[in-house]
């Protein structure tokens, strides 16, 4: 396979991102899929210690964005018909600039060949044309072979994975290239479990396809991902965010004037002030800042490495009001993890359009409305002689006059056109009135407002944010200082060395953990500094070992508690408890150890203070 | 797009499927996917009830499965490249027979043709020609057009779906066929993370894609679906499974030689007898169904429904030695749940021949080993003028030689093939020696035991055992007896008019339902009997409704507290609480009610004892 090949963008400082991959792929957090046959590009595995970080973090997603807001959440194919995709736009605007080198046939993103060694800062949004001279006058060369790219064709590049369902090509279907299309195209179904009531949300955790030409930066750009996304219906003209509910919200924006500035910065303030100052324009936007703040925080982002950027006018679609970015800090640059985007009744009405079914919240009126309606009821006792075959388009071009224009009928008589040619044709023929009628409501298209997560990002951010290095003993340590909310492993369980009874206790003590919901790793492999390392490395906030002392504790206990019932109160059997952030140790009694712990992952006890 | 029309083979009765897929889609379950664009055949997509209900299924497979026995659960990518499927084998022998209409262009699956119209069972063990000669000599029709399908050829077409990774098309990838090939392709990783020990399991819950012919019976058979597979890794010398833990499991078994008599019969035994008679001959495959029976029964399967068959000598593939389906019956047929395969050394074997990396694990001696191995060391000075630059072919040569056939270094010279010449070498020039050398063990390739899940014929299983009629009052009401473990909500709460006061009432116990880990669901649209109908039919196991006598009880209370503090006890507020089954209703106090739902939940209470 091709694609191995890295072509990351210079970083400013690259090692923390590459230290991670290392860890990430020795600890089973992540790796390069199918590296046995060479690997392929953008294709990544979780391992053991990643798949249970990711499913931390979707749950949590889950329980904040599905759960606590009463969401609905469903689970649609990958795989949608070519319509789905021809309604949504996909098929024709969603591509990247492709770059052929004319001697080593490698593939490269044209956008990304121009900003990595010019001065172009988002080559993405010129058009084609200006991209090839940018490449002719700076001289740009192949990023693998060196080859001079000038005069190359720069070329669209369709980023969504094709493929044909059931025997032959009749059939073409292609992998979503976002989960919110299987949300979008069941809207007539959705609004009834719904109950026709807006507004409502539907959720989604899911995998979603880019063909990207050229992934990158290990799992943040990678060509299948995953996705948790809400799209949330609302009538714009009643519904309202309960945004008293996070007013109060601190974040740090960096909106699009003060990008657009010089010396502009990113300003620090409350969700409610943004609102109110209008920096946020759609409340429903700046409701889901303020959700979302105090969630990534609790899954361990670095909320200093974290800012809200929104779009400039050129990145913005033209049916989104508006929209910000989710971002965290890696490595000196800024990754998107999350774009809140006000997309109006832009994907409801393409799906009406491109299809025969209603993509619409029929809206009761407080009170039934009485309109007039001007209709007709032509004589086609004189129509038909007069127009023989026409005489049913001559009714069609007369409703249509009536709706468009009454003051047409105004007169004696009324034009209309007929194959090019004008006719008239008496008022009095056309049966012509204004008729009051009583309506309790009406069809209207929801607008959508859509928070989109990027699975991985968050994965690698909360990684990339929990690094860290130190010196323990004298010698250098790497360990994760991941949030107990989302780590892998809450505790490891050791046995001192390989003995039947130090391994008897300590399956006790995996056991009662378990029982008590925690999540345990027992490990008996190795000496136990080897053992400490290892778990700091995957990130286990706490550590037990059983060791000798623990046997002589629990034998003593035992024997006053066969001895007579008034004697002293029974020694407690004890284990080493140990910190993973501080390396600080504590002998801790067995008995209340599930307890203790319960406490400490809650919040309710420090390990500190014990 | 096509595909949609109904192939279904004839069942004995298929209203109560018909009646479930109708009330799946009504009440947010499943169905067809995309239909707003006339749908496309397999394709499903999960309402809000049925993400749940799946969902749940997927956690309790996960904590059997991955947590309690100790798995490591990995999430590898749905696309794979090229290369991994022809070292498996799906590129070549993963197809289904098909037979295209001459008249209407229709594909159909050529075996089900048969099947459907003959007394054939099992068409598709026939050899093509076969087919072809029976659909000859009953004349058999195409199923959409009722056109002769006589004289049509029947080819194989391969089931799995193809797109291309990048520009171009010189990386073709494929969605995998089962997440099995994501587990195999990564064991060179996958030991490390196990520390190189045997045996251990790899788990993974995913999508897989099989780009059917005709897709049938809704979610029974979709081209796109979840799999839960474990792939269990053993030393087929040493390891032993703990079949103590399971030998009392009773399970009903269906061998092959009960098939393959005309007054064949299940049989009803135990884990432990079964393997004890020989009727299951891998212990390792008899610990996987001792292990899932009893979490078949814990997610609502109804256990007289069910059964474990034995593949026939002819269905099993070559390299498995037993294979045993888990089946559950659905209106009269049944269907495979979950296969459980003793798979051999297969699938590592098959990568490491078609790869580079190892697909092997380090055994360790119990003590080192001393062997005999026949060494050359020949004397370059000799050979080098002899041989010029073919000298080095000719060490190899001798190399290759001495670890064959030793014998060929007894007499006073050795004759080696060189460039398709024999050629003669004195043995004194070789340096042959034999060597005593010391091994400490040896790189073994695994075997692998396989229990593979379809998680939508689960949940397909789980709604149809639990699909129910009865009479309520005179009408008939539908329900689903979900186990409460699995089922999408576990209580629905009403106030029992839109009023303000039963409203707040309603959502206090909904916080307090929840905060206790409940599922709750609020309904306030619509009358209290259309309501319970509607969780009824969802399978809601409880129904809370605050009515008018739970604002007076709270009314008194308040008064009462706000009295003298000596005032005799105060009134309790109560709801009614209605059981979904019974559809018995008692009064229940608003205090206790999250302790005491929660402990009917973990089945340490009844609701007939109250």
């Amino acid at each position: 396979m091709s694609e191995q090949r890295q072509t990351d963008a210079p970083e400013t400082d690259e090692s923390t991102s590459e230290k991670l991959v290392e860890l990430a792929k020795r600890r089973g957090y992540f790796f390069q899929s199918s590296g046995a046959y060479g690997g392929v590009g953008g294709f990544y595995t979780f391992g053991p210690q990643g798949a249970a970080l990711k499913g931390n973090v979707e749950d949590a997603w889950r329980d904040r964005f599905a759960v606590a807001e009463g969401n609905m959440e469903i689970d649609a194919p990958t795989i949608m018909p070519e319509p789905v995709f021809e309604a949504s736009g996909h098929l024709d605007g969603f591509d990247d600039m492709l770059v052929e080198c004319p001697d080593c046939g490698e593939s490269h993103r044209a956008d990304h060949v121009v900003e990595d060694n010019t001065e172009y800062e988002d080559a993405e949004s010129l058009p084609i044309p200006e991209v090839e001279e940018v490449i002719a006058e700076y001289e740009l060369v192949c990023p693998s072979c060196g080859a001079g790219l000038a005069g190359q064709a720069v070329e669209d590049f369709n980023l969504m994975f094709a493929t044909n369902i059931g025997p032959g090509d009749s059939d073409p279907g292609y992998l979503r290239p976002e989960t919110a299309q299987g949300i979008f195209v069941e809207f007539p179904r959705l609004k009834e479990y719904a109950r026709n009531q807006l507004p409502f949300g539907v959720t989604q955790i899911g995998r979603a396809y880019r063909n990207e030409i050229s992934p990158r930066r290990s799992i943040i750009r990678t060509r299948e991902f995953t996705q948790a996304e809400l799209e949330y219906f609302i009538d714009p003209e009643e519904d309202e965010p309960n945004l008293e509910a996070v007013e109060g919200v601190e974040v740090t924006l960096y909106p699009a004037n003060e990008q657009n500035r010089d010396d502009g910065e990113e300003i620090r303030t409350t969700i409610g002030e943004a609102v109110e100052e209008g920096i946020i324009s759609s409340p429903w936007v700046a409701y889901f800042l303020g959700v979302a703040t105090p969630w990534y925080e609790s899954i361990g982002v670095d909320m200093d490495r974290f800012r809200y950027r929104q779009h400039l006018s050129g990145e913005r679609a033209h049916y989104a009001a508006d929209c910000w970015d989710a971002e965290s800090e890696i490595d000196g640059n800024w990754i998107e993890l999350t774009g809140f985007a006000y997309r109006s009744d832009y994907d409801l009405s393409k799906h009406a359009e491109h299809s025969d079914d209603r993509f619409t919240i029929f809206k009761q009126y407080d009170e039934p409305k009485t309109v007039e309606r001007a209709t007709v009821d032509p004589d086609m006792s004189y129509l038909g002689p007069e127009f023989g075959g026409d005489a049913q388009a001559v009714v069609s071009e007369l409703e249509a006059l009536a709706a468009r224009d009454r003051s047409a009928f105004e007169g004696e008589s009324v034009e209309i056109e007929l194959a090019g040619e004008r006719r008239e044709i008496p008022v009095e023929k056309t049966g012509f009135a204004v008729e009051e009628q009583t309506e309790s409501g009406e069809h209207i298209v929801p607008h959508v407002v859509e928070p989109s997560f990027g699975v991985d990002r968050l994965v690698y951010t909360v990684l990339h944010h929990a690094y860290r290095e130190d010196e323990v003993d004298g010698e250098e340590r790497t360990y994760l200082d991941l949030d107990p909310a989302v780590a892998p492993t809450f505790v490891g369980v050791f046995p001192l060395q390989n003995d039947s009874a130090l391994e008897a206790v300590a399956d006790e003590i995996v056991d009662d953990l378990r029982n008590a919901g925690l999540s345990v790793t027992y490990d008996d492999s190795g000496n136990i500094g080897r053992r400490y390392r290892r778990q700091d490395e995957v990130g286990t906030p706490f550590c037990v070992t059983v060791d000798y002392e623990t046997i002589e504790e629990r034998e003593a206990q035992r024997a006053s508690e066969s001895a007579s019932g008034d004697s002293p109160r029974a020694e407690e059997t004890t284990v080493t408890v140990r910190e993973r952030d501080t390396t600080d140790q504590k002998r801790l009694p067995v008995d209340d150890l599930a307890e203790t712990l319960s406490a400490i992952r809650a919040g309710d006890l420090e390990f500190e203070g014990l």
